[in-house]
């Protein structure tokens, strides 16, 4: 009998069909439409407890503050704006209290900063710790950017550095690129945008079948994090949160010239669906990429 | 140091003070509110998996029924219509895909039977199968039911019939509440209203605390199910999902003459917060009760 590690994630989401974008767009209003997303952390899958971590309260805020961040992220990714949030919690009965505390003052922090109000929850028993946001946001007609979005000859973005995510720690004190998606969206004309979660080639490919296309990227150009072992880990490490995303020639080359908020690279090009995603060397060899994404089974 | 099982769910809830209602209200349109909600259900804490369980799909089905059926109950409870729906779902490597699709083919069942468009969700790896359902449902300003809306000498009732929900797996494949909700919402003018998931008597104990009330209530006028042992589990067991609510005494003798889509008991009244919670047995003696409710940790 084949189990879910046998056909992976995707297959099984493929399978079940009522999964599309990370993030759903709910029509609601004349003007603007409601964003719904959710995201999972799972002790042990998302995060380690090691013998004493419970204890430390500064790495479960950590927890609290990724839980809602990866929902704040999401919905800044398709040019929204998070406004509430429900928590659920399963927590052990043997958690200390001030760990448990800890967990939710690290989402408080997180929802306080990024303007979401923290508005219910339900809390139950678990052996391990699992945390569960889910997050509505709005976003303007005209800001609202697919993955599906992309075409022959856009330019090709990331924000910030890419790698190492997770070694290093990072992923649990990211900070979501709000302000840098609200920016793009309303200075230029954005083509395709996600946030980078399964690793640059992965994600990228979300955006390159949803959009029916190819695209060449070239390794030089890669924002690699200082906290990158080697500069592979910038393509295909998860969990960096970065925003990638898509614009016509003439726009991307405005942006070349702005100032953002945050550091935003040219990394590549849009290209023909036939030629794959192709990624180019310092030697100029170009290589095709299967589209190789963090695999959660 | 202490514990989660120190102090209990609710101490928690109280310390954390994010979470009020099951339900959020959330503001967004000039004639109807938004409703927020969000339950989490835990192998081995909410159903139990026996050795051959993962392979008998309509027990999962049954899970991933209920899991949404509760956020339907939720919403119906406070006078809303259940929109949208994500689901995040921690699953096991070893799960078969058979059993993974009863889960999300039982959400589905639900989905279509109450109107609610399952627009996405999250997957991942977990030892144990963790589902959380966040529902988005609206709410005409006139129709929205809250906690606190008790007041002296209103009629309190409930629907359907209580006790054995769990022991005799009906909490799998109940039908929350939502036509006899909307029902009643449409042609009375209901005071407080919430559905009974921790029991009875502790479920009416957050009604009496909202609304800063005392209440009366006669053993033998409770709706018993042919599921419960004994009377008492009409009082203290949880997982019914019935509706629990109070009215007017004007009104409510107009709901004891009219037909409702489904059964409803009059069990008691509403009265002076000081008098706390009194069971009336069928000797006419009564006695006081500690609001108990379903402890979590």
């Amino acid at each position: 009998m084949k189990t879910l590690r046998d056909i992976g994630e995707f297959g099984f989401i493929n399978r079940i069909a009522i999964v599309g974008d990370d993030t759903a767009v709910l029509k609601h209003k004349k003007d603007e439409h409601l964003l719904f997303t959710c995201d999972m952390l799972i002790e042990g899958v998302h995060f380690k407890l090691h013998s004493r971590a419970p204890l430390r309260v500064p790495y479960m805020a950590g927890v609290g503050w990724k839980a809602v961040c990866c929902s704040v992220s999401d919905i800044a990714a398709m040019g929204g704006v998070p406004k509430w949030a429900v928590i659920s919690a399963g927590l052990p009965s043997r958690l200390p209290v001030k760990a448990a505390e800890g967990i939710f003052a690290g989402a408080q922090k997180a929802a306080g900063k990024y303007g979401v109000s923290l508005v219910g929850g339900d809390t139950t028993r678990s052996d391990k710790i699992v945390i569960d946001v889910s997050m509505i946001g709005t976003v303007k007609k005209k800001h609202l950017c697919l993955r599906s979005e992309a075409k022959q000859e856009d330019f090709i973005f990331v924000s910030g550095a890419l790698g190492g995510a997770v070694k290093s720690g990072r992923h649990l004190r990211f900070e979501p690129r709000l302000k840098l998606a609200q920016w793009l969206v309303k200075k230029f004309k954005v083509g395709a945008m996600m946030d980078i979660s399964d690793g640059l080639a992965g994600d990228l490919g979300h955006i390159l079948k949803a959009s029916k296309a190819g695209a060449i990227i070239h390794e030089r150009l890669l924002p690699v994090s200082k906290d990158a072992r080697k500069r592979e880990d910038a393509l295909f490490e998860g969990e960096d949160f970065e925003l990638l995303f898509t614009m016509r020639p003439s726009e991307g080359k405005k942006l070349i010239k702005a100032k953002p908020p945050v550091k935003t690279s040219f990394i590549g090009q849009i290209i023909d669906e036939r030629a794959g995603l192709l990624v180019v060397d310092r030697k100029m060899r170009a290589r095709k990429l299967q589209a190789r994404a963090f695999t959660h089974f």
